[in-house]
């Protein structure tokens, strides 16, 4: 969060290319960068205070995801330690977008994309608003600044 | 390919939900969908006769994703048997664009999106034009019609 | 079935190689043969008439791993169509074994070994016998030959 | 290295359960053990200073799995934290055996096995004995203890 009006929450976790996600090619399989976008999206949850597994078993809240749009910038290679930088831009309601980029080792963008959530109540299986504890963990990263 | 004006090129695909590919919601999980995306554009240039594999092994060229972008609609369950639908709007040029359609048994769209993806010469690791022989095959599906 | 006292269930399904399957080395992962056994027992049990989806939802019934030994025998290649062949030797009691061998287009083996499930009843999470339904289906396919 | 006559290697590596990574019993699926395997011996070697990544690019060496078992003791949960214990036993020369265990979070065994792997000479596609480096690395763990 750096300067005037930059209200946002970012966050960032390391994850390593595994040889079983790699293609012949020899680069990070493009199907497995939405699991990238899934660990960066827990984490940064996690890092909040919030565990995604807790909101399923003991508030009944499941997010599926509603869409999903990447751009691949450059290939991840085998063994690369890439750096999940996963960013809230506005406060959720009815639903949340993450935005996500990859960067690999030398800090240059692998994937930059992101992935709009809704928020299910599992026992109605209805949508619902994004839960009032979700919003009070994010509330202050997103305070007006300024004026 | 319908009507005055059509001009396009479409493959069906049946590929089934396995459970390894189902998460803990019960559902196909949204990142083997890309998977989905690869099977159907494979198949689809496998029935004009043309295999990845031997376009990879025997001309050099190899095919990198650089964008995707998918909404996902309703869940996919274990064991369905789906539809993967894949058409080819335009004839590739410097890039070649899948638009996909997933079904479900109950013919109930899954899952809608796209995909481009760039020719690139192993040998030279640059990008090129679509091969003569990807063009030769599709122009058929693609002939302007009417006037 | 063939010979006297030759007794067992075996059944084949083909499965191709996809390109997110394989690793850098260019070969199927050995981490995805386990994804190939459970397609191999599934396509079994359904050319049996049972569907293990029923046997979770309507039944009640899943069918934990509780080993898995295998042998990787030679490569499997991006795009090879495997044959999987899998065997009951014995009718199933406490638990059931299936017996596995992949073959690649050339009918030579790539894979071969065993998996080892227990049947679980999901309401009271106990191991239970197997179900008779799956005897009676089983049966006629081990019944003593000769004398 | 614990007594009198106990030779051997172990490493430790944590690795969380993935949403992606379970099935629909909600569990870590059983085929994704494997990949756990291979987390848990390349981050050993790494442990000595060794990165799979240059055996393979750099002195053309590359480790194809020739055997694999394992047992599954108890689930794995969504988000778990596990713990991947690998063990070298013995020296390698032709072949080389991981020993792996895997704990949850509350230590409790989840699943327990081994995997083989030979070493290939990359440009001749032969297998040849473990190269030097690798053995002077772990000679030290290997030393008689007593007599």
């Amino acid at each position: 969060m750096e300067g005037f009006g930059e209200a946002m929450y970012t966050h960032k976790f390391q994850k390593r290319v595994r040889y079983g996600e790699t293609d012949q090619m020899g680069y990070l399989y493009y199907g497995r960068y939405a699991d990238l976008y899934e660990i960066g999206r827990v984490e940064m949850l996690r890092s909040l205070g919030i565990t995604y597994r807790e909101m399923e078993k003991e508030m009944g809240i499941m997010l599926p995801v509603k869409s999903l749009q990447m751009r691949f910038v450059r290939p991840a290679n085998y063994d690369e330690l890439l750096t999940i930088k996963t960013t809230l831009r506005e406060l959720p309601d009815s639903d949340i977008t993450f935005h996500v980029e990859v960067f690999n080792e030398k800090n240059k963008l692998v994937n930059g994309g992101s992935v709009r959530l809704v928020f299910v109540e599992m026992e109605t299986n209805k949508t619902i608003l994004a839960p009032d504890f979700l919003i009070e963990k994010l509330k202050p990263y997103f305070k007006e600044i300024g004026n």
